[in-house]
């Protein structure tokens, strides 16, 4: 048979290891802190089939929706961007900067089609969100963790690296931080967009939790502190409206776009239109600022349930973080448990069957760096589940310390 | 700034060509013989609202529809594609060996992932569809051309050149080629499959437009004389549903589809789900019998007026294609006149106004191959529109050669 491409292989041996960070997740029975999808109750399903009533008929938008669209992204969509979601962070773009991507991680995708080479260097935080890992990966990056606190990732310890590795991109999620849950400080955006104008390189801005904040005071996008176009700004409707629909966009300067675009064809001609007018109406009629403010009363009651049970039951002196968004809080355990083991016990066990994403595979130092940590993410289950499974995990956990 | 990666290089160049083939297309006023769209009539807007306002409900599917999805795509589609349009073809497959994808294209793209390294040789028929050549410039392939006559590629070009340079993979559309029209006589179907196992090398066959035929008799994919699982079968519903929709599909053996999971839940992590149930459902309710023989009537009246056009009004000697299905007639005129500069007269001249798809760009030999040829696509316009572009388009070629 043809010889597999090189690129192949460590992408073999990644995935295998991203199967067993994340366990069983599909039985009904176990309770799964492990997917990053928010709650069910909050996907607006009779909103989108009344829109689709109105959308899809012949002397509606049904032809249009059903033929082929254009390459950046339907237009009224790319203008509910623009007005409804970059506007009011402090973002002032221009629709024909947009383009529309089949879900969130599609821009890490082009991003890597426009600048990596097999052996360039992207800087991450340390550690970072595993599937963009896996995308890096697959064009034989070389990712260089950063230090990150608790106010994300260390601005000097990502300048001694720029200026160590002469990297094509860094790569942030500065807003309740995919494992962490941690947040960018503002001052630290604004060093880090500077850092991009500086040196001359690229900073991939990954912000789809931004807009489900539950706590705390909004803080602006690196983006909006850019003044050289060398922050390009990647975000979804995976957390605000359905995952499922597989929308999410980018917005970059003109050169970047253009060429993003030329990937973009030359990957899947353009992201399906349904979807894309579904996400459009929904702002348009003005169904955003109460769907949002669900949004965010279902999932603060979630947080608070996991932080508190975490609280209660996990064993005292271990470290978890306290998101003011998004969906993960993450788990320090002491030295010396492995949550990879502990993983397969608590999802083979029939007395537990709880879930959650073992802490390895979200570092890229290898060594079993992480591998006494754990992302929980509390968006898929109601409080009193919650309270449940982190009972049944504590118990587990503090069995092991005896 | 960050340098751009190596292939953006080539990229770029082939997509500013691309552009400048297919002209100006968004003009209403302009009779378009570009795209590769189907009739505007054939698309089942109706029966997809009914289908939406069945499935999106609480009760239903919406819950299920709007969550992350599975990489490989929804179960009831890929079963779908297994019964009713891969069986009757003489293809027994799995649908565990079906990847559901975005659009067709993603095809191409995906097994670029799996097995290309800059410098590869991919074999294609010489003309071949431009889109394609665009995926395999970006993952920096070396397209070589493989001879064609009236009944397709021709296996003894093929089989040399698959001694001559030990390619990764040979890319046929053995179906109403795009851009000539042609089918693959059943004979070279067979050799063909014999080549990619006698060899070792990968077939990809890219049959999108298969299903709709208007006249000839109906020829078994080359995947189904594939015994070595050596053939790679890529479809999609752009043209038997909606292009708009971006769904397609490929059927390949376990590790090919394992791989390319990999390499799709690295692009995008899945297909959009409510596209994917659209389709399932939409043959699932049996709607696809009668759906099926409007889109061969409309169609095949559509091929008659083009080619009775031409006949009629282009000069004599002309050669043209007579496609038994799909979309696409190929023209080729007079040595010395070139499609390129026709193409710019024929759409900014007020009185024209015809566009079509300029030949050269279907050729990777250079050297001006191809440029006396235009594709026509009769899908887009009704017969009366295609007899007055055809004679606007006529008497202009007419007026080149006096």
């Amino acid at each position: 048979m043809s010889e597999y491409a090189r690129r192949m292989k460590t992408m073999e041996e990644s995935a295998n290891i991203i199967k067993g960070l994340f366990g069983t997740m599909n039985d009904p029975g176990m309770i799964s802190f492990g997917g990053g999808a928010i709650a069910k109750e909050c996907l607006p399903v009779d909103k989108i089939r009344e829109i689709v009533n109105d959308v899809m008929t012949a002397e509606g938008r049904g032809y249009e929706i059903l033929s082929y669209g254009p390459v950046l992204g339907a237009r009224d969509l790319r203008e509910v961007i623009v007005k409804d979601l970059l506007a009011p962070k402090g973002v002032n773009a221009d629709a024909d900067n947009i383009l529309v991507i089949t879900g969130g991680l599609e821009a890490m995708y082009l991003m890597c089609q426009l600048y990596i080479e097999p052996g360039d260097v992207i800087l991450v935080e340390s550690p970072t969100f595993v599937h963009s890992l896996e995308t890096f990966n697959m064009f034989e990056a070389n990712c260089i963790p950063v230090h990150m606190d608790e106010d994300g990732m260390c601005v000097d310890d990502l300048e001694a690296k720029i200026i160590q590795h002469n990297p094509k991109m860094v790569y942030v999620i500065p807003t309740f931080q995919n494992p962490t849950g941690r947040t960018l400080s503002l001052e630290r955006r604004k060093k880090i967009a500077e850092l991009g104008s500086k040196y001359n390189v690229i900073i991939l801005e990954d912000d789809p939790y931004r807009d489900i904040r539950y706590s705390g005071e909004d803080l602006m996008p690196i983006k909006a502190f850019d003044k050289t176009g060398h922050t390009v700004l990647a975000n979804s409707f995976s957390k605000i409206i359905s995952p499922g629909s597989r929308i999410g966009y980018v917005y970059a300067n003109d050169d970047i776009i253009s060429k993003m675009s030329d990937a973009k064809s030359a990957t899947n001609s353009h992201t399906s239109l349904l979807p894309q007018v579904i996400c459009a109406e929904f702002f348009i009629r003005g169904y955003y600022p109460e769907h949002h403010k669900l949004l965010c009363d279902v999932h603060r009651e979630r947080r608070d349930a996991m932080i508190e049970s975490i609280d209660k039951y996990f064993p005292k002196g271990i470290k978890r973080t306290f998101p003011d968004g998004g969906l993960f809080t993450w788990v320090e355990l002491p030295e010396g448990l492995n949550t990879s083991e502990l993983l397969k016990e608590s999802t083979s066990n029939p007395e537990i069957k709880v879930a959650f994403v073992a802490g390895e595979g979200f570092f890229t130092e290898g060594n079993g760096k992480g591998s006494n940590c754990m992302r929980l993410s509390f968006g898929a289950n109601p409080p009193e589940r919650i309270r449940i499974g982190i009972e049944r995990l504590g118990n587990l956990i503090n069995s092991k310390l005896k």
